[in-house]
């Protein structure tokens, strides 16, 4: 690409070769004309006078794309659709192609297969990224962390459990996906609006030859399910569903990564730090957890490309138009390509992240003895202390121990001994000191629920074992 | 609700009364007692020292709503859940619920309930819209119209064929809804940060006893599935789907109603008109489509709802926060009560609209020429003229046609004389009439497609028969 | 409000009295009575034959709200505007208002009067919002921090500039605001299709009389300027414009509050804690930031509404309809309500909030060496050392002291030693000892910055004294 | 481009060269060198350090761009500012630039550069439209037609008012857009957190160079308004107020597309037709609005990059990060090259569009008698009949007629008689016939607002010559 023009930056910057191939111009070209050899094809076993040289002629040429002489005829027709027919006909000679089609004939069909194709890439990769979480959280499954809601120390759980917590959101929308994509359905060739009335014309009205072409386009594209009453184009809100579910499939690794963006400011963890890398061209010291912020600007970006399809649906006139046209020029592969750039980076950081356990292990000391209020409470509630009455002790006291130790007070954290003292909870201090020493670290299910989600991961990937192997490529 | 208190506008004014009893405030504050109770008898099942009476006693009180004293109790804890424990205790006069679980222990799995039961609301008023369509694109399935691309005739259709379009768009969406229905999961009674470690503290560390806590908690609620790993929240990209689900559903409905509306402008058909309606409050003669706008403007609410709810999704800080709680507080009922209101109108629109027959067929006989061009490009094709070479002669004229209508040149379109009289296009003007005359108003296999949607909505009927039969409100 | 019906969440739990007011139904009616009053005063005085008598009558009741038989009226008309003229005049016992209106003269500018009113109390609560930020910002001008970038210390910086950040940030989008209240505009009466045909033949064709009705109603209204070409609508992306607005004034309280909850996860700070006030139902140790919680989820409903608002942006139909009229019954109320609730908590914030510094400067010293880098650099090239040789030779030694640090292999920064032993820096452990000592919590323009801030502030409080003293009503 | 490479599709079909110009890669690139240069002209003029040998190396080689070799270098540095820098520094053979300058000194100000100079286009062309839209009111201004609510006919009305009407918007926009300008303030050189420490340490501590630095640097950009306290990043709240004002600056013209699409809808105008366009690929017959069609298009794209750009604003963590940086690359170009797109595309329509007098002259006529259904309201009213009984009266005689026009039972509109027939009315047919000579076709005021219109324009243009002249390039 020349430096005066202007790359498309996801493309550029962030999404795999296999992705890029999909939306590049001339692999489109290739797809249009295949698609109308085919059904060249089929119209002539139907029994349409279509030469074979003629058809021969078209598969000779198909691979000579110059999207400059394309271009050069759409500054004429100023229809794209009729300039790529042009073109393909002078370069074969004959003019065949695209008979009983309209426009959306050709670039509905095509727009689905590169979906299609792109959405088998995302599943995989989805798939990946699955393995490598339940890898990750079978690693870390016995490491005990302060877990924290609303940012605040609250209850001991261990980091493989924040890793199969966020692994299961993404597993669910595995699931999601693929119901998106057994139930996605192509156009087919329906005509200017939809009636199949030109098909039926040049089959001198037979019914059964229009839809053996249809068939056979089909299968030809690959698609299992399609749609049987459309108009010129099919339903928007099919774009929208497919959309929809990759900000599905970004939500389980964007919070993952904005869990881990937290805990690299707490030193727990680094997403990673390669030889050569720098931080800061400023500040040498800086190891910044740059691919997790990427990739919540990933999400940010899919989430306005919903917008833009959203706006689209449930906004078809009549049989339909192009004011969807620029939309889904945009929307389609740039999407794919942010998603695709999503999980490249989201995989680069599942296998070079770092987990500093000796940091985990000294925060979780510090916030002990108040992860440990709600197994006290418990206690007192089965003394027969009223559960409001002692939640209200207890309070006390760690709100107090809290502001000691922020002043600088007290350097170590006494609750235990306070609460041990207060005879309102009906629990001695020796008895605290034993549910203290039983119960520290204690981390409830914890690892029974990594256990279930690894194996619920192991079941999904036997299906998958390829797509579960996948390497990302390497990451700017 | 008194004059100087703002009630909610979409409850207020569209949504039903089984929607409305979902969201209400004491609907509500009901929902979470009973699941208290239902909570506190499983632990007392299970072994816990509940008396038999402070259950007996909570069972007697929990319909003693007082959602004044509740809001008084709410100014000093400024903690919601807090203040309901405490009302709810306070009438029964024991402190025995509520044990071993967080605030969201209570939230979660009580708005889950909403949102299932609202999912099956709108579930079952889309299969009666489905069967509204199917009944309408059946009635009118004969109906030849002039089908229009970008807004302008392009070839006959019917009538029919475009209700069925718009209809399997909302079919496409049903088996959408039902998919995110079937993997809907509860939350569960989970804890603080979800590692269920209090149930396991009151339940002496037996890890079965929690496990059948947590059963009988869902069987009690009525979803089937449930989250393994969580944290105090269940992933709000849950959340996410079920509103983009909506988005979908509201589709089909929503470009029927835009191109309704295009329609009542070409005076074809009008949306139905009761009597005692105005029209305008200045024009007396005015016949408008606002339900169908109507329909368009909650189709935007939605929209709007989807972006509120995704920038929550993907967004979860460690095992969570209320960040996302102010925004679930509107988006759920909110977007409930939209499309609620949606599909009480389009029901409504569906019921009462009219088509004004005539008029449809002088607009089909002005255009009819035109629309019958490509018919003619089929026959000169066969004739052996180039695709290409025909369809610029037949452009010609017809432009030429159109230029004269327009400027009164010319009353009656003559397109066909003039094809006839061209000899570039190889048909002679008896053969062009032969055309004319076989083939004037064919719409292709438009019948059949319709007779396959009425067939597909007839098959999802048999199965919600209830549900299909269901008559909307009358509306505003 | 009765248990079974459902209040407007946002106005029920979080808008001023103030706010509500102005959008309450009852208000709303009101206000329009005083519309179409102030319409017959001026007609009478321009020469139309209204009996003083009449307007007298209508005086009379205009207080007289029903909102129960307006909607009883509406149910049999279909259409909100001719239910409440008929309830008016049936009060009133006269048929003498709305004359040569249409319903958009009356809902249009009474709508606006009601955005007019709501920007002013924002505007005002924006400006107390500055004061408080500028007060703490003077406050803690001189605490340093460790100022972090990507989460991760970066350099010296002080609390104070970072409350002078957001609140600068704040101050440019009261700018934006005041820029945008200057060019609101109000529709006036136009008539159906905005050219105020009818008013034109009530008075004879004479376009001075129109002229001068329009005149009377805009001051009755009190908004300065007013539209010429509109239809039945004003422009629907003015409405936009306000919202738009709304974004970006919650931006900077929005930013903060991420921060603000970031500072509470290192114990840096709190929110305020008030008495009686329970963190979690759970865990009676926590002292969340809920607050800072909710105004960030303010800030993503009305992003929502933005969409809403932006979706019927560019969407009209020739001279306007409905279909933007229930996108605007949400939008409207619901934007200003969460903005005022936004601004009602920030302000509570901003007085309540706690800084331990004691917290702020242990965090500091841990990280100062490493702050300390860029200084240490900027030596380095002084002394001839290439920047990026020095760049990679700092970072070499920086990366090497984390990872012991964090391994726990030693307890002390060592960084400033290691790098006086290395050669390639040109700097001997002595000079480096004096830089650190002479730069240690230097923080560069900060405080000079901050009071350019506080400076900025004082001359836009000196305006609007008032509003700078605004004290928000207590909070949930 | 090649082939297999993938375009920015916005800047590949359909912005302009100037504004591509911007964003090209090697354009910022360059940029980027001049910031650099300019820096070390000011560092050495206030006493640095640096060898004039130094700036004239780098000065020759600012225009070698390699984007290859950078990318090279980004590959092992993981850091795009530090690979070009080093790409830079390699090619002058000195390392002097970027001195006491974190990354973002460099990129938010190139960024901003970019973002000016793109504004300064957009106000430009949105100046022609505006001279344009005015044009075609000042041609269309006596051109009675059926203006339409609902659209639905409502009144008469003129062409140029309508246009008018959403030429007003756009006037009201180009307002905000000129306030947005004069507020936009560029970050300016304030190092790693904002306190421009490594400035003031190059500087040894004194204040005031740093100060003329910024200055220097500021006015080398040519941005009027500068940031005080800012963090690593200037607020992205400001690249919001930049997205939303291009979403209003589309609203008029975007308002006004789907519009005209409705009127070509019935021939009452098209978008223009060029020689050799084809309409659709199959129906010879076409002329489609697809210029309109794609303004509404672009429309949708911007609104989408609304809702990414409102998710990076109000999200900043402490002094900043990069989580917004993949977003900005994408909409910052691609928003202001649809916004670019949509005003070549716009300029074209109206420098093509065509009006068919005729057949709007035929509609018209079709609907006068129900276009006056208000002034014969307002007749009776004189008459003393009351208001809402008249409108009954009407609506009866006014919903007959349309019916029995329907379905054809009468072909000519006999309103008038009807009404004079109908004795609650209190008005003779003679009288009717006279208000009816009187009164069809009266437009009120319309022809003096689009007057004010043309005048307010002209006031506009006359500060602008040079941008109201300007034509757009050839489009697709």
């Amino acid at each position: 690409m020349s430096d005066t023009e202007i790359p498309n930056v996801l493309a550029g910057r962030y999404a795999s070769p296999a992705m890029k191939a999909i939306w590049s111009a001339r692999g489109r070209i290739v797809l249009e004309r295949e698609l109308w050899i085919a059904v060249m094809k089929a119209q002539r076993d139907l029994g349409l006078d279509i030469p074979q040289e003629a058809i021969d002629s078209y598969e000779r040429v198909k691979e000579q794309v110059d999207t400059k002489s394309i271009d050069a005829r759409e500054r004429v027709t100023r229809h794209d659709v009729k300039a790529r027919i042009e073109e393909f006909c002078a370069l074969a000679g004959y003019e065949h192609i695209h008979k009983g089609m309209t426009s959306r004939d050709l670039t509905e069909n095509v727009e689905q297969l590169q979906v299609w194709r792109s959405m088998q890439i995302i599943h995989d990769k989805s798939i990946a990224a699955l393995s490598r979480m339940a890898k990750r959280a079978e690693e870390w499954k016995e490491v005990v962390m302060a877990a924290r809601t609303h940012n605040v120390a609250a209850q001991a759980s261990t980091v493989g459990k924040r890793i199969a917590m966020f692994g299961e959101e993404l597993l669910h929308w595995v699931g999601a996906w693929q119901s998106i994509m057994q139930r996605y359905r192509v156009r087919g060739i329906k005509g200017a609006v939809g009636t199949q009335l030109d098909q039926l014309s040049l089959f001198a009205k037979d019914g059964s030859k229009v839809r053996q072409l249809e068939e056979r386009i089909c299968s030809h594209l690959g698609i299992p399910m399609k749609w049987v009453n459309v108009g010129q184009v099919y339903p928007r809100s099919l774009d929208f569903e497919v959309i929809s579910g990759l900000v599905g499939l970004a939500s389980g690794p964007s919070s993952f990564c904005k869990t881990w963006r937290l805990m690299v400011g707490h030193e727990l963890c680094t997403e990673g730090f390669s030889k050569g890398q720098t931080g800061s061209s400023a500040m040498p010291h800086k190891m910044n957890p740059r691919s997790c912020e990427r990739i919540n600007g990933f999400h940010s970006i899919i989430k306005g490309h919903l917008t833009m399809i959203a706006s689209i649906s449930g906004d078809q006139w009549n049989e339909g138009d192009v004011s969807c046209s620029v939309v889904r020029r945009c929307v389609l592969p740039d999407a794919f390509m942010a998603a695709d750039g999503l999980f490249e980076t989201f995989l680069t950081v599942l296998n070079q992240m770092q987990l500093h356990e000796t940091v985990v292990r000294t925060e979780l000391e510090r916030y002990l003895p108040f992860l440990m209020t709600t197994t006290i409470l418990m206690a007192a509630v089965k003394k027969g202390v009223g559960r409001e009455e002692a939640h209200e002790v207890i309070k006390e006291h760690a709100v107090a121990v809290s502001n000691d130790l922020r002043a600088g007070r007290i350097t170590r954290n006494d609750l235990m001994e306070r609460l041990g003292r207060d005879a309102r909870l009906h629990l001695s201090d020796a008895e605290i000191q034993t549910i203290y020493q039983e119960n520290a670290g204690e981390t409830g299910m914890a690892t029974a629920q990594v256990e279930t989600f690894c194996s619920m991961v192991k079941d999904i990937i036997s299906h998958y074992p390829e797509a579960a192997a996948y390497s990302p490529g390497s990451i700017l």
